[in-house]
Order: C-alpha cells, then structure tokens, then sequence
C-alpha cells in the first residue's frame, strides 16, 4: 500500500530516534538527566483540576466551534495587561497551540506557498506546513549572534511572490532569544512592504528574564490586520497536558475564514476548556515566581556552558531553552555516545541534537538544545555530567 | 489581506446559516423543536467524571503522541467483542473522530487527490478534504433506495488514477442506512482491484435497529491492509464534549505514518483520555438500554413521516438520522418558513436541509435530515408540529 508523499515527506522528531538509546541506558540501571523535552516541572496551577472537579452537567455535549464564550473572555482579560485589545470575535479556541499554528497556515497558505520562518526553528512549523504541502524557507540566525535576526535586506533575498507568511516564536523555542523591539519592527515593515502575515507563537511571552522589555506582534497597531497571535497554557501554566490553545487576530475575516476550519472538527474539548477559564485568571505573582525559577536555572546552564571550553553560547533570554554549539564532530553522535558508552557515578544527560531545528542542509550539526526544566540540584549535577562528558568524548572537536 | 483558496472555497456548515433564524425565533418567544443536530441527549456514564475527579498528578504533563496505553488497551479490549483484532501498535487516539479522519485523508491522498464518498455524506468529509486540497467524487445513492449503494459497475465509473480512497460512515450520517455484508463486499473488492484505501467512519457501530447484522470493515480480512476504522466515544457514549477519536489498522506501516501526524500536535488531552478508559468498559447492557430507546424514537419518527402525504422515506434502520424527501419546493425555504412564519401552539421544528450533504450540485433540495434525539413525548409533538407545517407551507408541491 502507498501513502502520500507529504506524509512519507514529513519529518520525523529529532528527539525520537535517540530515544531507544535512553530506554536501554535506563533498562542498564543509568540515571539519564533529561534535557531534552520542553515538560516543565512546574505544578499546574489547582485552579485548573478544582474547576473541573466542580463539573456537573449530566451530558457532556459538544460545546461552541469557536470556544467557550467564558474562555474567550478570560484571554481577553489576560490580554489586556499587556496592552493587547481583542473583542470577542477576534479570538478562536484551539486544540494546543498545534492546532492554532495547522490552521493558521491553511488559512494564508495553499499548496506550493511559502512561509518564512527564522532557523532554526520548533520543529513543527516543519511539520504542520509541509502536511499540507506548503514550503518552509529558512531565514538562518546563528549562535555567534544569539540567534537574533539577520538584516532586513538579507532577509528580503527570500522573499517571493509565493511567500504568504512570516512564522516564529518569541521568545523562541529552540534558541531562547526575545528579539528586540527594532527586530519586530523590522518584520513588521516586511510585512507590509511584501503583503504578508505574521504567525507570532508567543507561548513563552511570560518567559523573558533580566528584566528585558517584551515586545508582542499584538502591539504593533499599524499592522494588526495581518497579525495571528498563537497562544496556548501549556507553557504558560504548565498544564501541556490540556491541550488548550488559541488564535487572535484583528483580522475578523480572517478569524471567520479559520472559523470555518474549527466547525470542521466540532469543538475543543469541554473541561479542559472550563478548567482553563480558571488558568487565564492566575494571579501575576505566580509567573513571578516561575519566572525567578527559570532565570536561577538559566543562569546554572549559561555559567557552566561558558566554563566548558569549546561551547559557544550567547545568554538566552527567554523561554527555558538555549542552543549550544559543542566542540563535538557530530551532535547527534555525541548524544547517542553520552547515553551508550559513557556515565558519571552512574548518571548521563541527554540533550537536543540542533540538526533537525534548520531546514538549511548541514546547519546545526555540532549544536545542542538544552532545556532547563529540572530542578537547580539536579541541573547542576546534570551540567558537571555533560562536562566531563565533552572532556571524554572521543570525537571532540578541541 | 488575502486568505488561501483552500480555506475561502470551503463549504460552511448547511445548517449555520439558519441558525440566526431559530435564535430570532426563540427570541420571540416561540419553542425550537431541535431535530437539526446530531448532539444525543442521553446521559455520559458517570465513569467518565469519577475516574476525572480522581486524577490527582500535581504536573497536567503532555501524554504520548499515540496516545495512553490504557486508552489503547481499553479499546482493543472493546474491539474484541467484535472479532476486530488489534494491537498496542495498531491504534491511534486523536482529537475526536474529526481528527482521525483529517489524518487518514492527508496520509492516504496528496494534493489534488480523489476520494470517493457516497452521497449524501457527513459535511465534513467535504471540509477536511478540502482543507488539505483533496477532491471528495460522490457516489450518489438516492432515498428511494433507502440510500443503500449503487451497483458495482456504477461505483466503478468514478475510479480513476486519482482515487485514493472511499471514506463512507456505516451506520450512515446523515441517513440512518446501515450497508448490508454484500455492500461492504462490494467496496471490499473495489478496494483490492483499484488499490484503494477504505476509511470507515463506524462511530455508530451499536447504533443498529431490528436486530439487524452489522457487519464492520474491520472483519473484512482480505483487505486489512487497506481499512482505517474511524472511531469515537462521541455518540457511543454520549460523550461528544471529551473529543475522543482514534484509528485502528492492521497496516502497521500506515499507523507509523500516521504517528508522525500525531507526534507534530504532540498529544491528545490528558485527562479526557483517563475518563475515556473507563468509558470503553461501559458494560453491554448500557447499549441495549440506549438502543432500544433509539429504535422507540426512530419508530415514531418513521411512522409519523409515512403518515404524511408526499413524504418519501424508507426505514432508517442506523444512527439517529433519517433523510427524507419533501413535498416541498426547497428544504432550505421549507426550514426557514417554519421557523420564521409558522407555529403550533407557540411551537415550531428546526430540520437540517439535505442540499449541503450532497456533493453533486442540485442534488437534495428537497430532501432534509431530522435527527431524534428528543425524548419520546416531544418527538411527537415536534412530528405533529412538522406534519401540520407540511399542510400549510404555500410552496408545498402536493
């Protein structure tokens, strides 16, 4: 039987296939530090459970395509303190932020069209994108810089008359950099210049540390038209697990046009909706402490790479990633090496190989995504471990 | 702005745009009989909250892109009752049937694709497919029939090179048809002859009146190769809110595929999959009780509609859904008549018109679908209200 070429196409994670060696690591009684995923640790928020606990209708029917009315309003709210204005029919509820950036795409984009996305990038934009047959062109940020974006004259050399879209997240997953307000001024005025829309992933907007100041796509009044804001609470209030996400944009046609996507497949689910209303009403004072949390582990990760010799590593920003470039052959080697032949006191890390966040060929291959979402002991032990590993490592580059 | 042309040539949904009319009549005061919408009024087995109020992880973390291995192992232990035999490998849960079926369609079929539906069909067929650039070719089958298939000669006319698949539900939204052993033999050859995919959309499987044989894809075995069986807790349990779906084949390679799908949304929600467990343990008594309910209601509205001069109707003898032929100039008009201009007693009766679930233009204008899911004492009073409003319609064609 054949399948389609799209879906024979489609890239498979990264992560996955190193993941039978991190089974047998663990099957042979080795601790693995899993820096690998983005699961925070975090606990979800009570408000989330209590709510739905509180459920009582005796039908569990489908409930509005749109989203629940309840919802909507509550990411309203939330939006506000940030100087973003939505009204009710400026806003979808979606499965995840997944769903949010595959609709989105469908919606400005048709077989053969081109998004713009700087790498490297979250691996799905890859995959959404290329399910339903349209073109991911990379705009290569490099560690040197701290994956910030090149000029805009370079980043025009992309651009054709089947771009529709410029896609990103800020902060951004993989490279934790929070690009400056002169930067989303930059793709701001592309986007006008070249008739495009801005897909702004901005799940990790409470996730910027050093007090830098945060711009959002929401902001930039003169190009709302073209704007989708894509959200979700699985970062946010660490709840990954409820798949609640969101679309918003001053573009009513537009959120009409992707209305027509979610009547498709009915509804989002009802509770995890309801305990959701609950999550966007989270005092500020938790992300404060989430987000002293996250800087304290930031800095663990960013001081012990920069005493590693070889690694270059400019200080992420945001997010609870950073991507290093190791003085390794081969980054994917060289993980599959930390979990098969090597251990400190019985213990070894696993990281992100950075080789499938490009689209270029041969880009990213002596990087690493790092993730911090371990606790400051365990970080700090898993640090000293990937330490002695590069020190070991048979094909080091140094 | 600009949207695709996937997403603007999308079809909205038949029955929304009448909706504004049911609110103003409402708004006026005037009762809605509802026999538009598929949404069950029976109740969700409390198993499903119980085992939800119970979840007590302090972290809402992502689940696997498959989906739980109790959820998996729970549905297989389901399918058994049914001579259908899967694997933990052979199974996929998805964001509710809608999902499982979008996923086969872009795993089966590239852009500008075939799959044959037989008409009329599910709205959403239509939706997804065009979503991702996928043709729907109809298959028309006609109420004088009862809606059961054409013969194999006529199915054969609309293969070419670009059919992929024939997607079909069994029992039959919008119709009620449930396809005879033969019938499905029928396809099951066409499938082999022409290489075809079958999509079996069987999420009313237990939905089978007058102790009638169902026969599933799923024990067709010559061609498990080639079966996706579409399945959800939506109808079964009357759970449509949970938005759990999954596929099951026995073409190990085409589950991989499809996983990768999955993996790219990363996972289904958490704690809906923990009540689905328990859902698919719902013992059998359950649908004998729901069933014999259902065959109560099916009775009434058939007999009541074989009352009515010029009505056109063979015994739905599936789903909850009937399509009957009016004796009216225009369904659509009929409908929108009767909830603007008419009542009985302050009542009146919203229908859902077929035109939207047929492909072929012109098709269906006088044909609507009326689902029962009312209970037994205004099911006939919505049939009485219908039956007067067929009297009095100044378009009637009798």
């Amino acid at each position: 039987m054949n399948f389609s070429r799209r879906v024979t196409e489609m890239q498979e994670s990264p992560i996955r296939k190193l993941v039978p060696f991190a089974q047998a690591a663990k099957a042979n009684g080795k601790h693995v530090y899993h820096l690998n995923i983005g699961q925070p640790d975090i606990e979800t928020p009570t408000s989330f459970m209590d709510s739905i606990r509180n459920f009582d209708e005796k039908v569990l029917a489908y409930s509005l395509s749109q989203g629940m009315p309840e919802l909507i309003d509550s990411i309203i709210q939330y939006y506000k303190k940030y100087d973003m204005h939505y009204e009710q029919d400026e806003i979808l509820i979606t499965n995840g932020g997944s769903e949010a950036l595959l609709f989105s795409i469908i919606a400005v984009a048709d077989a053969g069209d081109e998004v713009l996305v700087p790498e490297p990038f979250y691996t799905n934009y890859n995959g959404f994108s290329s399910a339903v047959d349209v073109n991911v062109a990379p705009i290569t940020c490099k560690a040197e810089e701290g994956f910030h974006l090149p000029s805009k004259a370079f980043i025009e050399e992309s651009i054709n008359p089947k771009t529709k879209a410029i896609i990103l997240s800020n902060p951004g997953n993989p490279t934790g950099v929070v690009y400056t307000k002169e930067e989303i001024q930059i793709l701001a005025d592309l986007a006008k210049e070249y008739n495009l829309y801005i897909i702004a992933d901005e799940v990790y907007r409470e996730f910027v540390y050093d007090g830098l100041d945060y711009t959002s796509f929401g902001n930039i009044k003169e190009i709302e038209d073209r704007v989708i804001i894509v959200d979700s609470v699985s970062k946010r209030y660490s709840a990954c697990g409820a798949r609640i996400g969101s679309i918003a944009s001053k573009n009513k046609e537009l959120i009409k046009q992707i209305l027509k996507l979610c009547q498709g497949r009915l509804c989002v689910p009802t509770l995890e909706q309801v305990g959701s209303v609950e999550l966007y009403k989270t005092p500020d004072s938790y992300f404060k402490e989430v987000n002293a949390e996250y800087q304290k582990r930031r800095d663990i990760v960013y001081t012990a790479l920069n005493e590693i010799p070889g690694v270059l590593c400019k200080k992420p920003t945001g997010a609870f990633y950073v991507v290093a470039k190791l003085p390794v052959d081969n980054a994917e080697k060289f993980v599959t090496w930390m979990l098969k032949d090597f251990d400190v006191d019985g213990a070894t890390v696993m990281l992100a190989p950075a080789e499938g966040f490009y689209a270029t060929p041969g880009l990213g291959k002596d990087e690493a995504r790092i993730a911090y979402i371990l606790n400051e002991d365990d970080l700090k032990k898993a640090m000293y471990t990937l330490k002695i590993a590069l020190e070991n490592y048979p094909n080091k580059t140094l």
